[in-house]
């Protein structure tokens, strides 16, 4: 029987404001990426999420964005200096890591949020960038990254470990890349439709692409949305219907104690 | 001969803001207290001041503080919740040893800033949640306290190793405090006399009061001011005016590799 | 028939999140006292704020706190200089009424926020602050204020206008301070007793005390709560009551244009 | 005699941070472009300039940026809401405006700041989302910019008042933009060079390129650097210069009472 994480970011409340319905999430994923601080997520959301995480045998990671709390790391930054932002990197890793170590729940994995992931996905500099960052704190954490990115490539070329991050509700387009929300098919609605192409790229291990195409994959733990309204719903029967196919569901990497 | 360490809070620059001369501070101190981006402090300040330390052997800590940029941390705030609080300080004393470990120089110790050290001191709540912070992160990490302070005790009560901190420019009460600023002669302002009273404290082993009294004291390390007009100047005479008394300068803790 | 103002704090998502349904709350009250970026909101949640109360003839006014959105104003903030604090106020007043004013919905009032509106209320000088700043941006803004308060005694005495404003669900205690949340019988419960309440403010013209005295008062508006579950049913419901009691709702002043 | 305006960014310290000497500046200029709070400035630093431009007679504008305290203003900053920035944008005029009436010193202009300022000058969307702004809080503002920039289009299109900025120590290339800095000879490093451009520009009515061309302008104000080493004195000695080649000062727009 095959298995497969299920990661869901987590952890983006902040002070009085409240968004995501974590505890019911972390029922039904494997691993959490947690909000570091710079754009959602405080000292006390991210204790209380590293404690539910840990309740549930949930791994969790540092998800590291731009320092942007307004912008909720959206915005792409551009003109930030490489060393400024690759402190900011590291300074977020850092305190996830010994907020989880704290907590005896040690981190597992990093995954970069929003622009900063985008944007690091598509450049190499900013890849190697964030690859350096992760593994100036501890070069035994896993990057969740997709295929067919630039972080993959830096990754790999510089021996770091991935996790390769594949969705169950959006469509590849040739080059391997997400289908641009501005064209159609971008997203996929049914579930049905999601639990193929996931047994396509967990079992097949393959991306079946837009055009009809095949790139070859080796999913090692799909994304799940927790921010929208019915996302729980969604993720809990997408979760359902692939059990039904026969994967179960474990992290891709548990805490080293 | 005796030894004695010199601490000075640094890395207090924000962004485009720059405060103090931390570049000529660490040529006079032995360990210097790194803002955590809290009251001040932005990871590549931090960066930058961990990387300058090391190249002088100057040991880093955290300099945890209230989350109050605007204020610069000296703003006492009520309300918070203590469990928050906690995270809080977990969190910047995480964030700065993650760091210091990231550039192969290890942190030893945390010292408190401002309105956060100052009711730590009065408060035994606080001063316990200070000390459980820091142990949760590291127990071997040196906690800087004044003596005859709330904190000194809870770090005692609970095994917490600590660095005693003494003042050259200023006075001490009957109590064992430093003498309010409202009270005449709270401040000592010639050189030749705070050498006398660090004298008294680091070889006679005594605090001498404002009163005439003595109260017995271990001295580890003074504290020198960095942020004032003047205060590079009055840092190097003190420094020469104690080593011509004897006096010789390391580090109360030394990194850990 | 006896006319009375409902107000409640609105406009306090900020960025990414939000809190509280002020879509509805608008339909229910006639002054809406929004947040000015400094414990909540932001430039475009105090816009939409604004438009949607003008769509309503629901007057607005600035709701300004201490500059804490981490704590979302609520933290009591010591050792704030009094000119910066009056600056802040300044400037929050400033930014609601040109914005308000930008959006031909010129604004009516103002009413501080959390632990300023507490601290203001118990403490002379504080209260002196906030009328000074209210009234170097405009001397004809109305001051929502408590009976038996500081700030209502500041505002007479600087001759500026003041709003009085009465809870439907706390009780008061013989000072005409609200009861202690720390004291049973703090807060009123059913929909009856607080409509009793009001009628006695607003009708009878007096304040019914925990003790069972009477004291003086004329109630210009109601405070509505809307940031708690179940918020809008409650206001709803006791709308209700208050309108089959003949009494009818209107802002205690209406945008001058 | 001619007269020409000399304008500079101010007030740009934050809470315990100071940058600038902007007392001295004051000495000098004739407009001062004063820091709203979004990439510099607090409300304290607002009032202290606003006081100290009153003064002197020196007239004071509105410098809205993005929200970006941590970059200054620096960064681009792409994927905002155009309607959330142009709330942005109407909340910092309107901050000022408030706050300089409240001292009985009405603000004069507006100048974008940073990176704001120089996306706005290639971008007519942008640029007309600035006017819209400025308009919408005092239509009798005046708009700082640059010749032959999309913002200079804008405001003509609109109908807004126009001040007409230039550089004494920057080059212009063929288009009448500033040369690049990445090209050799942007920079005017000597004074008497600078005033030649400068009496072309104002006293012939020609932007001298770096080709050797002549582009027409009216030049209303001269963009003086403060936040630089050295700032004040180059200042000091380009204002007497000017002087001395029968230049006055005053500011383009004086306050309305």
């Amino acid at each position: 029987m095959r298995t497969i994480d299920l990661n869901c970011d987590m952890g983006e409340s902040f002070g009085a404001w409240t968004i995501g319905d974590d505890e019911a999430m972390l029922d039904l994923v494997t691993s959490a990426n947690v909000a570091c601080g710079f754009h959602a997520g405080d000292p006390s959301v991210m204790r209380r999420t590293i404690l539910s995480a840990k309740a549930r045998g949930v791994s969790v990671g540092a998800h590291p964005s731009f320092m942007d709390l307004y912008g909720f790391g959206r915005r792409r930054i551009a003109g930030e200096r490489s060393e400024d932002l690759e402190a900011q990197v590291v300074y977020q890793i850092a305190a996830m890591q010994g907020m989880a170590a704290a907590l005896s729940w040690p981190m597992t994995h990093v995954k970069t949020h929003g622009a900063l992931g985008n944007m690091a996905a598509e450049d190499a500099e900013l890849a190697a960038l964030c690859v350096r960052a992760i593994m100036a704190v501890d070069p035994d954490l896993v990057f969740v990254t997709l295929p067919y990115s630039k972080t993959m490539e830096a990754a790999q070329k510089a021996g770091l470990r991935t996790a390769c991050e594949v969705y169950a509700d959006r469509t590849y387009d040739e080059t391997g890349m997400l289908t641009s929300r501005q064209r159609e098919g971008a997203v996929i609605h049914e579930v049905e439709r999601s639990v193929d192409q996931v047994l396509a790229m967990v079992e097949g291990g393959f991306i079946p692409t837009l055009g009809g195409g095949r790139l070859p994959v080796e999913a090692d733990t799909i994304c799940i949305h927790g921010d929208t309204p019915g996302a729980v719903g969604t993720a809990r029967a997408l979760r359902a219907a692939l059990a039904g196919h026969g994967l179960s569901f474990a992290p891709f990497a548990a805490p080293r104690r």
